[in-house]
């Protein structure tokens, strides 16, 4: 993970030491959630939003957290200071926890892990490659460690030559494992409704204001894809970063969209004014 | 887990220190498999095929098992000499392996756990109670940790007051989270086919023959269980088991069918025989 220290429980461990015993939960059943922020010049981005997903999640899986809102802050904020890393990605995960017989609920294990991450705004012009899979995702509205789909399709969709795969279901666009989707077309900035994971991006987009377009959450199709004039993906490490080529057919004209770059504008000055 | 010694990638650690270092992806991505077998009088029960299994899944996932059969069974060997435990239940998890980035595979993990377990005959007269629910499980075919949907069902089983559940996908029945589901019905003993994982107890009971009965692998619905004469599931620590009410609806007469006996009483012979 790159970080001199992880936190578990609110106590920190050196990284090597940073351990969770076999019976937990996650190693037994895959049965977690966890949250992601970024931080900037040591400043947690959006990070009341994210503690609000966290603990929505936590409810979801009928997992109790026993840290409140100060107490996860002032985890992270002494995560943060052991390990001088200013710029960052932050993960918590809050595990089953321990488990006696391998399959009931235990007391949750929270770990926090901290690793190098910065923005590069040049990516935005490189724009991003996608392949489209038939896929619902289980629990699709909590944010769960759930990523069997995900990473066994890796090798496809490096033999696809693409950077990642934009689930649909039977047609109705979803999300992808790690982001969300948005098209725009007729005048409309469009991202899907149903069945998916709700990100903090993604709300943040949905507010913003855009003359001549409206922002909406509509479900949608690959058919109405097909004639999109731009398509984005939104997430705490992409930002707003255009979708250029899908399943090997350029979106319009298969350059990064007016539209798409005037939300990712909006949305870097969102994150300064923090 | 109650053992003296766990194995991990077939070194044996004291119970309370047998841990993963939190970037193992099966805490940060729920991703591995594993396998379940028993042991009675110190012998493993029909291990090679527990090992064929769990090979198949490993493959399926793109997980690289670094032990072949002899070490796999060596290491099991050590294990239950350590733990001196005879009747036992036996679990293989492989997990995603430590992963620099949370997300890429990296060299699996492999833990091996010893349960104090005994099969209790008495159990078959009590048979057992069933809710059914309406879900696909994802990779059904393969024997990966996910268990999401089943632990977050446990209220409302417990609230049903049934045991355990029973997933049909949009009304075709499949399975039980942790067992195979069977009906008697027209001469015929029947099992799903299609989209569940294929068990050992399932495989051989498939084999087996009743005088005047076909036992088939064949889809059927919620409807065509509404007239079976019995049903039961199948488990390595269930054998065949008796259900005697689903969704509070009595099974035939409610009680421990004839076919359902003989199936277990021959399956217990296979035991014996190993």
């Amino acid at each position: 993970m790159n970080a001199k220290y992880i936190s578990i429980n609110t106590q920190l461990f050196q990284e090597d030491e940073a351990k969770l015993h076999v019976s937990d939960l996650s190693i037994q059943r895959g049965f977690g959630i966890f949250d992601f922020l970024k931080t900037i010049n040591g400043k947690p981005i959006f990070i009341q939003s994210h503690f609000d997903r966290f603990y929505h999640s936590a409810k979801e899986l009928n997992l109790r957290v026993n840290y409140d809102r100060e107490s996860l802050l002032k985890a992270v904020n002494e995560l943060m200071k052991k390990n001088d890393m200013p710029n960052s990605g932050i993960k918590f995960i809050l595990t089953g926890g321990f488990s006696a017989d391998g399959y009931s609920i235990g007391e949750p294990n929270l770990v926090i892990t901290q690793s190098p991450f910065e923005y590069d705004p040049s990516g935005f012009e490189k724009g991003t490659t996608l392949v489209t899979y038939n896929h619902q995702r289980q629990l699709a509205v909590v944010k769960t460690i759930d990523y069997l789909q995900a990473i066994l399709l890796q090798p496809h969709i490096k033999q696809q030559g693409a950077d990642d795969v934009l689930y649909h279901h039977n047609g109705a666009i979803r999300e992808c494992p790690r982001a969300n989707f948005f098209m725009v077309k007729d005048k409309k900035i469009i991202t899907a409704k149903t069945d998916i994971l709700k990100g903090i991006t993604r709300s943040k987009v949905l507010n913003m204001k855009i003359d001549g377009y409206s922002v909406v959450e509509e479900d949608f199709t690959l058919n109405d894809l097909a004639q999109a004039d731009e398509a984005f993906i939104t997430s705490s490490t992409k930002n707003v970063l255009p979708v250029l080529v899908i399943d090997g057919q350029k979106v319009g004209d298969g350059k990064p969209g007016k539209i798409t770059r005037q939300l990712n504008e909006l949305f870097s000055e969102l994150i300064r004014l923090g």
